[in-house]
């Protein structure tokens, strides 16, 4: 099989989507999981245009990956100006990545109206920065601006900048439909033409505008183009880029390519999960391969005819990317999975004892009201400890009551809560204000267990998420994800109701059950107690 | 410009996505707002299959549409019966639309392994079945299931299938890709090769699950096809059908071929979020040509690239579909629209009077703070009326508190609401028990009012749709939409705010004042009072 190489720009690119704002610590857990489902090159952003990112390189020196190869993201150098003296060039290089992308303009358009400089020029700047870069033993990969939209306006030009490209020594000259505005069948023909004309390798780079992202980049394989440039789930400016968790599969089930090894395609789904999830992004559930719908059944007939057989109405096996076939509403989570977790508390316990049964049964009646887990692992531990008999809660809520007011004057409403904690027989009241319900709600808790755990004071709610579930006339649940930190470990939990104050109580109880467990847990390390 | 007929299923293999429940209202809003946006031939559903949809097509025969040409569902007779005694095929005639889609077997492996029945009594199935229903005046369209992926298994039968509808005397012979697994350069080779074997018109019907289904369709166009069926929004089972609202534009402004008028291709925007709203579907703004971020630029190099020439990063004029180029954040609604409204109101006002820019700045401003008034028309009046000081209101919320406990016993929360409002100087306060505090509070709300406005009792909640905005760290805003009828119109609300029950307080007293706004007007009517 020949190897298509994939290169994602999840961090870069679709950080350009709206709606879309990572962290470094969001960037860090997308480069992990890309890296160990097996991306092969991770554009990690662009460290000339943004200051965030030269931080975010620094932090990358000490991140080991396993597979992937890290790469920066800049400009040519601009005119007029020594590539030498350009800082944006001297960014990447300090970025200390083993890989750069350089991104140039093909469209003498683009040329002449937006950067404003001689097509001679141009191409001068793409030669000089290119080789620069090589020769600062960089792997250099020569993104084309506009390429498709530069090519049709005049070919031979096009052409002359994959060549200054060629000259430089990038090691793949990457075609862009910038705009993504072009149609496969002219995909096609245009790599055709130009495979010709070039000996360096032919990437892609699609973006989704026209509906055609995933399709334009299976074009361009087809046609010669060995490395695929994309977003994981599609992020990325106005419509997207071109998908690589469509597009991987594609080129590897059916078009007989090597993208990944078999075995890592079967983290596809979860990988996609995961990259949701940390982007705080909901999955329509329609997305092909990873989607939860992407095997679903509604259809009697359908049903029908894929319990006597499933191929009848699937296109590939789902267990092939690691998704499931889903008929009626059953959820089924991985046992696999869950054994490891239950194995970090009693490794006595294997995949048949009715403990891992009960826990599985348990998972699949929450999942039915409405849970999900996958980014919720300390909601799960917690969860098996309190099926396994294995859990002594640090404390109980033995009251509490939320106010909402009419304000005596402006628009926003006035919100209160009081709350009654109980730890070992002894209660305390405590009241608090706040931005909504909610809000108040978790500040009277806190404030009133910080009297028995004064590390509580370490907790820190980094991110609140809401997501209606069951949508329809009134009876919507919600499920709200907490994500808190205690400055050295960072956990999320979950929890869902009709009520949304409800929902985030059982997700802040959690969060703080947590915090207290792993507390203990490293005092039992630190003191070898155990 | 050759003519593609435009073919939406949204209503019949739209209604087997997951998440997707579609009343008969529901039904007859998507219908109307399809047709009037000018798409062909609208597949209603299957009178056979489906109890709802029989009384569906009743009420069908007192819809009167501009455009499309309306088609029911259904699949051929069953083997061993005749086709008129067959009851699926009489509940076809019955429906009394002017088109019939019938859906027959191609693949050898489904007719041996599914319906298992020979390979003759399949065609003879087909052809008799068509055959009856073109006798009895009806447009037939033949379906025929799993094409290219029989033709793959067993080309010759294929083409067998396609003759014997042929022969029945179907008007078109659409090739489905049931299962979404056919690649964009296989679609064109088999529709190549089947073009010069028969002479009726083919048809196009693709699925997404390979993320092609756009691509695919264009595809099937391009090697012959002349009519193109998907969902309008790409809805249906597993990750969907081949989307119009994509397939449409691309083949209109890219290949040359003609869908609709231009015209109408200006309203597929505004169609698009309101089949999303009705479907109670929420739209990730990165659907091609139709999504909210079609056509946004946050990248600061493409904005100031976008500034001097809007070529230079979109693919079209996002006029042409209805849509708009959106810079930063900046929101702006349809003046035209607005002005139609105000004229309702007061004639007098024209596009450049100072009201009208004085309601425009109120929607922008509200908008910026996450309002979205498509599909919340009688909240626009509302605010209108109140802008243009031609608006008294009927009744205020003098002071109203939610409680939020934790019960005593079960896992329900307990919430009870009291509120006190003032009519004309009175005033009566009431309190009610509810599922949430939102509920109670309605349940107060309308109590209270009724001592004063005995036609509140018409008033029903028929649905209520919460959708976060602004994801991100505890400030997460809400939009609260709510339906509501009395038996005679529906109309829609919707309030924001960080805190979900002040956002349902907007919406709700809005949907009470347009209550009794509305009968108001009524009784004017009613009386000759203007």
């Amino acid at each position: 099989m020949e190897k298509i190489e994939t290169f994602d720009s999840t961090l870069r690119d679709g950080a350009q989507a709206e709606g879309i704002s990572f962290s470094v610590e969001d960037k860090i857990k997308i480069l992990k999981t890309l890296d160990r489902l097996g991306i092969d090159i991770i554009e990690a952003g662009n460290p000339g245009s943004n200051p965030k990112d030269i931080s975010f390189f620094e932090r990358l020196k000490d991140v080991k990956l396993e597979h992937a190869q890290l790469c920066a993201f800049g400009s040519t150098r601009r005119s007029n100006v020594k590539v030498e003296d350009d800082s944006n060039v001297q960014a990447l290089l300090e970025a200390g990545t083993p890989a750069v992308a350089i991104f140039g303009k093909t469209s003498t358009f683009h040329i002449k109206k937006v950067i404003r400089t001689t097509l001679e020029e141009n191409l001068e700047m793409i030669e000089d920065t290119i080789a620069y870069l090589t020769n600062n033993d960089k792997t250099v990969y020569f993104d084309a601006e506009h390429f498709f939209d530069g090519y049709k306006l005049d070919a031979k030009y096009a052409v002359d900048v994959l060549k200054a490209a060629e000259r430089g020594g990038a090691k793949v000259l990457v075609l862009c439909d910038t705009n993504g505005g072009t149609l496969p069948m002219e995909i096609h023909q245009i790599i055709t033409e130009i495979k010709s004309q070039v000996t360096a390798e032919i990437g892609i780079h699609c973006h989704n505008d026209s509906g055609l992202g995933v399709a334009d980049s299976l074009m361009a394989v087809d046609a010669g183009a060995r490395q695929v440039q994309g977003t994981f789930l599609g992020f990325g400016e106005r419509c997207g880029n071109a998908s690589l968790s469509s597009i991987i599969p594609n080129l590897q089930l059916k078009m007989g390519y090597d993208c990944m090894p078999e075995k890592s395609l079967e983290k596809l789904t979860s990988s996609a999960i995961r990259v949701a999830e940390i982007s705080n992004y909901s999955l329509t559930g329609r997305e092909p391969y990873v989607g939860k719908s992407a095997f679903a059944h509604k259809g009697g007939m359908h049903i029908d005819a894929v319990m006597k057989s499933p191929s009848s109405f699937e296109h590939i096996v789902p267990e092939k990317v690691g998704n499931e076939r889903r008929i009626l509403m059953s959820e089924v989570s991985g046992r696999s999975t869950i054994i490891q977790m239950i194995n970090e508390i009693d490794p006595t316990i294997d995949k048949k004892s009715k403990e891992t049964t009960q826990v599985m049964d348990k998972i699949k009646e929450l999942e039915y009201e409405g849970y999900q887990f996958e980014g919720a692992e300390s909601s799960v531990r917690l969860l098996i400890r309190k099926e396994l008999g294995r859990f002594k809660p640090f404390f109980t809520i033995a009251d509490f009551k939320t106010i909402g007011e009419k304000p005596v004057d402006g628009r926003a409403l006035s919100a209160s809560a009081l709350v009654k904690v109980m730890v070992d027989g002894k209660e305390a009241v405590n009241a608090a204000e706040g931005d909504g319900p909610v809000n108040a709600l978790d500040k009277a808790l806190r404030t009133a267990l910080e009297e028995f755990f004064p590390k509580i004071k370490e907790l820190r709610l980094t991110d609140f998420k809401v997501r209606v579930i069951d949508q329809g006339a009134t009876a919507s649940k919600v499920r709200v994800l907490i994500e808190s930190t205690d400055g050295v470990d960072i956990w999320t939990n979950v929890g869902v109701s009709t009520d949304v104050i409800e929902a985030s109580l059982i997700a802040l109880v959690d969060s703080i059950e947590y915090k207290l467990l792993i507390d203990m847990e490293r005092q039992i390390k630190e003191y070898h107690l155990y």
